[in-house]
Order: structure tokens, then sequence, then C-alpha cells
């Protein structure tokens, strides 16, 4: 088979990898139906988080199952499912807690920028949708691997509820996601923090109120403003660095929530500052698995449409296109198709 | 009037200060029933936090009313009532959202080791009790000014319900009545982090089911192995160093939560590390004045007797030793009578 590999910062190469083969009895072996390139994936490519040597890349996934181990049970040849970046059992206490990217025999994701992967924990980890979905429906299922799991988990962990004012930093894919979810749990006002007009025009589309366009202190003074000078409801943090962090927190109201979904990088809070906010910080990586039943509901009945966040489709023998187009914000997020 | 005064590093001075007078139409003056040392003035007493000049000290209180001013609608002279270590108003948007500490107006109490105490915003920071108490209610009516409120807040901030696990790290004043309030909320495991003799027995008195005396490492693994190796629902952070809230995060589950009302010095915490985690953590300066009225009365009704962390009483005048004492650990907490 073939996929992606990240040689060094810049340089992703598509090439012949060995087939993947059935390791454990409860592993699936799938056959791509789509893939793409997340905005984590930017951070080894940019070179900001070291990797060492070649290595297989990508993370979100979607496909038919080719072949299933003798351990794996409520899975057959012929589905088509979603997965997780994260395979987990979905028994543990963590993962009957919830918090299934905590399992305690997680697997992260790697290689799935390809056209065949092998998933662990199978029964865990994937879960089939109703039927084998036409192309339309593939750009929404695929989110729902990670992007968009990810969007609704900072929506939730910042406690997004009815009536709400929600501010959204960061306008990547993640970001745009976090203002859908932010909007189907019945937020009354979505503040996107944005300063490109493409993301702010699918911001408004996904349900954003209003643009907020400035940064820093300034960026918080409006923010205020635009909330009786108290501060937002819900702040979904969907960056990772310390600017978007503290932005995030000083746009919350004393008694608030942030979620915090942004791979922190160089993150430091201080403890006196974040104990006179008052703010509740809740976040982490998102436990799509526990998501994916409902989410794939949504996307099947058309009351979603999170695939919009794809603006670049390539063919996956394209990916190393798809980084670039990425880093370079000339796109949003692409989508792949082995 | 008579009051203590901070002078510098390890010197209160119990001396001649001016009677206080009502400077806005919204004061009260009381005439003090009870005063005491809180945890959080040691760090100003050991130096570790400045003072600039001699300062008046202290911030917890109840007494008589004696005076109020014209604008004071609800309460009358002759009433005994309690206060928190915050005024507030009790109706702008953050006292309304019951976050009463970040109140729009709020005023930090000073100067309530004294006779006589000035309480702003009285309205909204004063609650009278039923009737005027008697002498041996006191110590417990005290507490609620602050340390049983933090206490009650850091249980509530980790998110203790009925058949939690909840950790508590600190066994001092607040510790002891984290102990308290999450046996209160219906916690099934207490699990209370001390190695001091006396404090283990009125945290068990309190409702503490297990005892840890390790610290660092060894009392993480520790809690790990008393929780199926997973970590406690809730903890309970009563100190503010680094490694207590570092004990406290690490002792908690994915999906737990951290409560911390320990005042931060010096605490930073990792991004990475914390998203990872996947815990809850909420805190800050505890809203007592939204948790005054329950528990007057539960105070009232002899359902909790929170008085019992003062294991040492003294008159007003010899306010240094009760200083003394807590520094070295001689005392819990010291409960002082004009």
């Amino acid at each position: 088979m073939q996929g992606a590999v990240l040689y060094g910062a810049g340089d992703v190469r598509f090439e012949e990898r060995e087939d993947p083969k059935i390791m454990q009895p409860t592993d699936a072996i799938l056959r791509m139906s789509a893939t793409c390139v997340c905005g984590s994936d930017l951070w080894p490519y940019r070179g900001i988080q070291p990797t060492s040597g070649p290595t297989p890349f990508g993370h979100e996934y979607c496909g038919i199952v080719e072949e299933v181990g003798s351990a794996v049970t409520s899975l057959k040849p012929g589905q088509f499912v979603i997965g997780s970046f994260a395979a987990s059992d979905n028994t543990c206490p963590n993962c009957r807690a919830g918090y299934t990217t905590s399992c305690q025999h997680r697997e992260w994701m790697v290689g799935a920028q390809a056209t065949m992967l092998r998933v662990p924990l199978a029964d865990g980890t994937l879960v089939p949708t109703p039927e084998v979905p036409t192309d339309e429906l593939l750009p929404s299922l695929l989110t729902l691997s990670d992007v968009m799991a990810t969007g609704w988990f900072a929506a939730e962990a910042a406690a997004v509820k009815a009536g709400n004012t929600a501010v959204v930093v960061g306008d990547g894919a993640v970001g745009l996601l976090g203002v859908l979810s932010a909007k189907i749990m019945g937020a009354e006002r979505i503040i996107a923090m944005s300063r490109h007009e493409s993301r702010q025009q699918l911001a408004r589309e996904f349900g954003a109120t209003d643009i907020v366009s400035e940064r820093g202190d300034e960026g918080i003074a409006r923010i205020k403003e635009l909330t009786n000078g108290i501060g937002a409801d819900s702040a979904l943090e969907c960056v990772g660095t310390q600017e978007s962090m503290m932005q995030a927190i000083r746009s919350t109201r004393p008694g608030g929530h942030v979620g915090y979904v942004g791979v922190p990088h160089g993150v430091h809070l201080a403890g006196e500052e974040l104990f006179y906010s008052h703010v509740h910080l809740h976040g982490g990586p998102a436990p799509a698995r526990r998501f994916l039943p409902d989410l794939i509901a949504m996307v099947w009945d058309r009351k979603i449409d999170p695939g919009k966040v794809f603006d670049l489709t390539l063919p996956l023998a394209e990916v190393a296109e798809g980084y670039r187009a990425m880093d370079e914000r000339r796109a949003i997020k692409a989508f792949l198709r082995p």
C-alpha cells in the first residue's frame, strides 16, 4: 500500500509502505475511504515538535472494514466505519467515565494518511454507519474522527448551554466546528475571534453572531465590551498557544468555563491569575469515541454539515500539497481521497 | 479601640487604633464578638508575602451591629451578624452568578483582629443569625466568615457528590473543613493527606475514611492504590504551593475535578500536563457570602460543628501568641475573644 511519511520539517512524502496486517486478535484492517491533514500535524511539519526519523502520518480516517481479528465481535468486513484518533477499549473505568482518550489501553493512531490502516482495539474504537454512505457524506463523516469531535468537546468542556454567550478563540477547522457545536448546544451569542475573511464567513454560516478581529488586550477589551463588562459564559480555546489560552481565560466571566482543546505548546499558567479569574478550566484530547454515535446520527440525518471545513480536495497521492496549503493558510483543511 | 497590626515578618502588635466610623452610607460598624487568625495570614507573617508598612490585620469576624449607614436597609443595631472576608454588593452580575468574591465592587476586609470593625456594603456582605447566639456557638459561626466557607467551596469546586471518592490535600483548618464539607455533600470515601496525628484525628472525626501520610510521588502512588489505579473523583487543594497543587492534579482521575482554594504562592501549571491529565480545575477565593445562609442554618441546627478546628483560645490582646502558635504548628487555628 501507499501512505504519507514525514521525514522532517516541511518534508512529507507519499511512498510505498508495508501492507498493514492483523497483529492482535482485537485489530481490524480498513481500506480507507477518506483521510485528511490535521492542524496538529502542522506542529511537527513546521519542526516545532521534533520527530525522530521518518514517521507515517495522519490520524483521521474512515473506511470499509477489510478484515477483523479473531476477537472482534461487533464488526464485519464490508461495513463502513469511523474511528477516533485514539484507539480505546471503551470498557475500562476511564472509558466508562467518558474519557476514552485517557483509556488505560489507549493507542494514538498514526499512519492514517494511507490507503489502508490497522486499527487496534477495533470493537472499542470503530463505530459503523447505518449503511455504506454515498460520497457526498464522506467529508462530514470524516470530521467526526477528530476535528468535529474536538470542536464538540471544546463546547462541552466550556459548558455551553442554551442562552449562553460563547467566545471561540481560533479560526482553524477546530475553532469553526467549535462555533457549530456551540450553536447546536444552544448558545445565544457566539463570538468568533478571526481576522481572515473566508473563515469569518464560514463561522457566520456555522452560527457565529459576532466577529472580533482584535487580539491580545484589545481582543479581551472587545469581548468585555460585548458582554456588559463581565466576560463570556464560555470560551472555547482552539489553538494551543500561550496567547490563545490567556485570551480565552481573560475573556471569560468569573464562574464561567474555559474549554481548551488546542494541544498546548509552551503554555504556562500562573496559579495566582487563574485563582483570581474564578474560571472553570477543562480540556484535553477530545474523547471522540464517546461522541461518535450522536454525531454520526446528526450527519446522517443532514442536521449538521461539518464537512464544510474542507476547502481543498486532493488525491491522497498529493498529500504533501495538502500540508503546504494548510501551512501557508491557503486552505482551512485538506480532504484526501485514496 | 484596639487591634492587631502587622509591622513586619514575625512582628504582630496589639495596639490602640482609631475607632472605625461610618464613611459611606452603605457601611456598618460591628462590635466584635470573636475573630481569629487565618492560615493565609501566615504568608505575610512569615515574610513570604511582602507588606508595606504597618498593616491592620485579620479578615474573619462576627459580632453585634453597633451602627449602620443611612443607606443600609436590611440590618439594625443589636443584630448578631457574620460577614464574608470580602465585602460584596450581592447585586452585581458576578454576585448574581454566585461569585461574590469577584463582585464588581469587592473590597477585601482588613483589620478584623480588633474590638470594632467597619464593614462596607453592609447589606450585601453581612448575614444576621436568627437570634444573638450563645457563646458556645461562636466558634462555629465564626468559621463561616472564611475557613468553613473556603473548605465548602473546595468541595463544591471539586464537584463532590454522593458516592464520590475525594482526596483532601492539606491538613490545616481549611483542609479539615474540606473533609467535613465533602462528608456533608455525600462523599463515600474521603482520603485526608496528613502527617500530624492530632490533625488526622480531627479529620477522622469530620468524616475522613482514609489517611495518607506520604507526599509527592509516593503520596500520588498511595492514592492510585486506594482508587483502583485510576485516581480520585475529586481533589480538594487546600494549601497553595506547587507541590500541593500537583499532588491534587495527579491524584485525580481523568474527567475528575480539582477544587483549589489555597491562595497560590509561586504555582505554575504546565499546559501540556494539565491537558493530558483531563481534570477539571476550578477554584479561587471562596464566595463565602453565597454559602452563609445555608451554613448558618446548619450550625444553628447543630448539624455541623466546624468550630472544632479551633484548638487554641486566647484573649484578643494575645493575638501575637495566636500567630506564633500557628506558625510553629502548635495550633491548628487560634480563636480570639475581645
